[in-house]
């Protein structure tokens, strides 16, 4: 798994980029300014990292616990910013909901199913991989594959209910990749 | 109700990221910058502020005169960025679409309530608070909590037609927090 | 077409805001740093850029190269950071979606007649322009007019089968504006 940190340049897995953002925020505030540390701290910050989520079931699956442990130490350094998730595929979706019943995502796991016609029935031309190859493309754009959170005081700014679920619409599922990309000060 | 603001940073409601933001961002320019003033005002800023939106009835309502109505002054400092607004709830959902004629909302409606079925015909497990309550939850991910806009010379950059709608899903409606970060020059 | 550019703030076309922005990041680091190219050139940056696509047929459309080759200059600029594509019509959608079969948008166009009745039998109100007018906004708003995708180094981060889709909604189609707008370092 790539990782990334906003604020220790030294880490061997930081994208150039990245670090010479926090370098050129830093450089001028530290040498003109009694405040420079403060200033240097609260300047504009970028992290991005990818996260590999291991293969899930089909259906809807709660990741938030794994998403935020995975960039909490980046988060923690954000007072104010959003964070930006991007699922690369195109046969699962990233979508927001309710984060404490799981009947909630079997239920949207049969309107899925019940929506998106699959099998001898379905009028799909595109059946490479499958009955549910087609329906996982169409579920894909119906839920989206990215999500921007607001970031407030070093935390994902949600409602008290909700969750980042990733929806798996393959039968065999693969390990799916998710680009985090934090933004702020 | 949380405010913010970009530009006046003696606001007792600024966040202190977004204070300590532009403090950075014009500290350096204002000692060594014969523009400092130009400058500073275009340092990068971010603002970041919770809307409160009253209880609506269930159907989709269009609330664009709502919003740049509570992030005017502050949008009003932005030559070129991006507005995210994220709606913190699960049963109900924000959308960008038509901003003149009423019938368009109602057919959305009809549309999300032919697609999503309620009532005793409906295969939902989940029905704690009511026979809205699952469908609500599903409508909500099919239209998504969160919309990133545009911003260039101080204004929300949507086309002639488009305006921001909030989808209330349920019968019995809560007030509705909206989360509004501004990012830009 | 509007254009503009991150790099050279000579060009007539360059929003006013994104030249200050430039100015403002590589002025303090160019008097005080002594690595103020390099700093500079890692500055917190933004571009918007408005690209008009020419009118295409009812259906989907994969339009991954001509975003790419409007934005690839400005792009290359970019370590690290966010793209942000926004659809200004209520008619069309925008979604990210399979790149390399065309049955997948074909397949997909299917879908979305299937889910959205169109004609007679429709019961839509609003029916100003055509058969086609409602079900258009329906469709607009289930799959999106608005797209983030990461930028690492250089490129837009997507997965090795994902593309951006244009869907056209509409029988008659007109050219559509996309705003793009490309922030960080």
């Amino acid at each position: 798994m790539q990782t990334s940190s906003v604020f220790f340049a030294a880490k061997p897995a930081l994208p150039p980029g990245c670090v010479r953002s926090l370098y050129t925020t830093q450089a001028p505030s530290t040498a003109n300014d009694p405040n420079s540390m403060a200033a240097a701290g609260a300047g504009p910050k970028w992290a991005q990292k990818t996260i590999i989520l291991p293969p899930q079931r089909r259906g809807c699956h709660l990741i938030t616990p794994k998403i935020t442990k995975e960039i909490a130490q980046d988060l923690s350094e954000f007072k104010c910013g959003l964070a930006h998730l991007f699922l690369q595929h195109t046969s699962a979706s990233l979508t927001i909901n309710e984060n404490y019943d799981s009947d909630v995502r079997e239920d949207t796991e049969t309107f899925l199913n019940k929506i998106v016609p699959e099998g001898r029935s379905a009028p799909w031309k595109h059946t490479i991989e499958g009955p549910d190859d087609m329906p996982a493309h169409i579920k894909s754009s119906l839920f989206g594959c990215t999500l921007t959170v607001p970031i407030t005081n070093g935390q994902l700014n949600m409602g008290t209910w909700q969750g980042i679920w990733l929806c798996e619409h393959r039968d065999n599922a693969t390990p799916r990749k998710v680009v985090v990309t934090l933004n702020g000060i």
